[in-house]
């Protein structure tokens, strides 16, 4: 495959229909390269997809998850590529034997946020697909093993942790706190895979497994602009930063909006208010991020003053420092604002992911594979007119968004590729990305494959 | 009834159990009057009482909503009273006959906020229970009817809309609207009338019974602390200050909490939190009160920026030219703070009530009845150490709560006592009624009914 040679494929009409979304381009909407990459997304678009929203629905061991699962173990079969699902759920396809070791697996997941778009998660796995029918093409031979890899409930849309299949697989969730995780319905997730068909009691550390991966490289789409704004259709991951989630209780004194004179007030409502603009200032102020997404209000009724407004804040920052430090600022921030509301304000940390460096040296091997200099294709990468990267290298960019592959770095040497989002936006459905530059993340991917597993 | 000769009756067990609440004092905790009154709150107490909350969760056409009903029959009968429920599900109760004319009404409601608290309504109608019970003791003799009401679904917490009972029957409603009405699982009032056993097809106006009504007195707990201030047990209503209720939707763009450039944010939170705390900063320059107690957020997903942010101002003031000042004063700063955030600002209003002006010569003859040198005993009335009330006049004072009062006030001559709360919180369990104000507030019905029906 070559990107010159496939771009001239015709657009399925599933693809079509998705590009109909609220912007041009808001969907995989044409020919991505060759009948077999374009078949993938003609068959996986219309799965768990929202007609209301134009947006995705793919949440763990779902109807529209297992429409998904059965997808991937398809096109493993179409492929003959061995076919497994782990204790853990996570669906493996393997080219070469998975018991070799030092294996080079690639893949991303394929389940949403509420109303995500077509290509998180699901642009990595149709690219490993379509990187080793690439391999194929080419006529690669591979010395070592070669697998795609679809890691389960990665955005954790539904139980509320996110990338539970790697977390286990890699033991930093206790099979015991995974079974008991509880959706919005009260339903655990153990009784969720036992009624998707798979076995909880069997869910846990998979290290053996592990211990066969040499390399793993994730490839996403971009969820920011930083590629577009440097010009470049594909970068490499430097690091991930450290992230958390800190939820904010904010307790006041229910009454009556129509009688309570102002000064009897304690109304959490202000002191939340005051708050979601004082994390948005010091975000500002430490070069970081401090969002408000995600609030309940008690009773929320509109005639009472609240008694509690509960908010939570997700904040990332370059370091660990900063991200500390811009966390305490803002805690300060509710503290003073709440005593001049007379509302007593709570913090808990919910989550905190450390800082992810990727594995250097195979990041300095992903770059020399992909650079003009190397072997790869020089033309779809790094040098698009107006780009500010060094135009012999590809961009080395950090990220703010977890990811699997996040998860596994502290296992295995692991990378990951990101595929330019000419909106800039993720999660929701004008997340974008072009054709031509879903197909230099393929043939980008086929490279690092190529160097890592065949050379 | 006095009350010197009735401190001394034994708390009820369910009266005990009300009032070991949030803090002392929360519930009827104790004996307010006689016997009669004593065993009138022991009965109602328990009914739709959330073991939870500590709060009630009375909706119309419910179980806890039957209950209750079956409670008011049950005194109605227990007394002699003539029954009857009208064709709007009002249960009327009276003395004397009902087509005489001229009939003197006293009464509220039972229904309740979610998590109300125990006396708003059901005071009440407590008390005019325990005021004809009064008069009796006085030997009074009724030259017109009177009668106790209990209207339907005042607090509108099921269906949305308040004072649906009396709004039907006074032709602020139509019956068409009413039935469409549906509650939070999609239910319509008609059908859940229907299933309570009640003819959805016969709701709509009752002028015929209205003019029957000569007088209609509400007694309710003050729902602020304006009586708490004067040092005062019982007030007379002035006026219901105009009221009413907008929504302001705040469109921005859904987005990744961890990967979205502050810069290239369209974040609705922040416009809401500004809108929020400029609604507060607006009606304390106005004099008057402005809430948002309500919001509804989408996605609400911890780790997406906010597409929509949709929230409810309540506001209300002292005339209807300060509170539309005050309401354009608040989308001028929403729309203001929208420019800045990239983010679209909508305001819709979504009800209105004018002000209500209580009937002037009812008032001022409720005033003389209650004053010392009155008819009525003066000892429990407006002469309380403290007071800033001339020593020799019961207070006069607005409120900016709806009552079915305020929606009959312009079919008949209406009027509203209020009892002391000395929280000031309403429509939680924190509200609260000392016993003696209880008992002074029954006194006070009973001296106003005396007043207007026997002499």
């Amino acid at each position: 495959m070559t990107p010159d040679g496939d771009r001239s494929a015709p657009a399925a009409p599933a693809a079509t229909a998705a590009s109909a979304d609220r912007r041009p381009g808001a969907g995989p909407g044409g020919a991505h390269g060759p009948a077999g990459f374009h078949e993938m997304w003609r068959d996986l678009l219309p799965l768990g997809r929202s007609a209301a929203s134009g947006g995705y629905r793919r949440y763990a061991w779902t109807a529209a998850d297992a429409d998904c699962r059965s997808w991937f173990r398809q096109q493993a079969e179409s492929r003959g590529l061995a076919y497994e699902c782990d204790r853990n759920g996570n669906q493996w396809a393997w080219l070469g034997d998975p018991l070799a070791g030092q294996a080079v697996v690639t893949g991303s997941h394929l389940d949403s946020v509420p109303d995500g778009g077509a290509y998180d998660g699901p642009l990595g796995v149709v690219s490993a697909f379509a990187a080793l029918d690439e391999l194929r093409a080419r006529r690669a031979t591979p010395r070592k093993p070669l697998a795609v890899v679809n890691f389960g409930d990665e955005e954790g849309a539904r139980f509320g942790v996110a990338c539970v299949g790697s977390r286990l697989t890699a033991g930093r969730l206790t099979p015991e706190q995974a079974r008991e995780l509880r959706d919005a319905d009260g339903t655990t997730l153990a009784d969720a895979m036992a009624q998707a068909g798979y076995d909880p009691a069997a869910i846990g550390p998979d290290p053996e497994r592990l211990a066969r991966v040499g390399a793993f490289v994730e490839l996403h789409v971009e969820q920011g602009r930083a590629l577009d704004l440097l010009g470049a259709p594909v970068g490499v991951a430097s690091a991930i930063w450290p992230h958390g989630r800190w939820r904010f209780d904010f307790r006041g004194e229910a009454n009556h909006a129509g009688t309570t004179r102002l000064d009897d007030r304690h109304d959490p409502m202000l002191t939340y208010a005051g708050t979601v603009l004082a994390a948005r200032e010091q975000a500002r102020l430490a070069g970081a991020l401090a969002t408000f997404g995600k609030v309940a209000v008690e009773p929320n009724g509109v005639n009472a003053i609240a008694s509690l407004v509960r908010g939570w804040l997700d904040s990332r920052a370059a370091d660990e420092d900063t991200l500390a430090e811009l966390v305490a600022a803002v805690e300060r921030a509710a503290r003073e604002r709440g005593t001049r509301d007379g509302v007593d304000v709570q913090v808990v940390r919910e989550s905190f992911t450390p800082v992810v460096e990727f594995a250097h040296d195979l990041r300095d091997r992903l770059t020399a594979l992909l650079a003009p200099s190397g072997t790869a294709p020089a033309t779809a990468l790094g040098t698009a007119p107006g780009a500010t990267a060094a135009p012999d290298a590809v961009p080395v960019l950090p990220t703010g968004a977890g990811h699997d592959a996040g998860i596994l770095s502290a296992a295995v040497p692991t990378a990951m590729l990101f595929v330019r989002n000419p909106t800039g936006v993720s999660h929701s459905p004008a997340e974008a990305a072009a054709e031509d530059d879903c197909v230099a993340g393929v043939t980008a991917l086929a490279d690092v494959l190529e160097g890592l597993a065949c050379r």
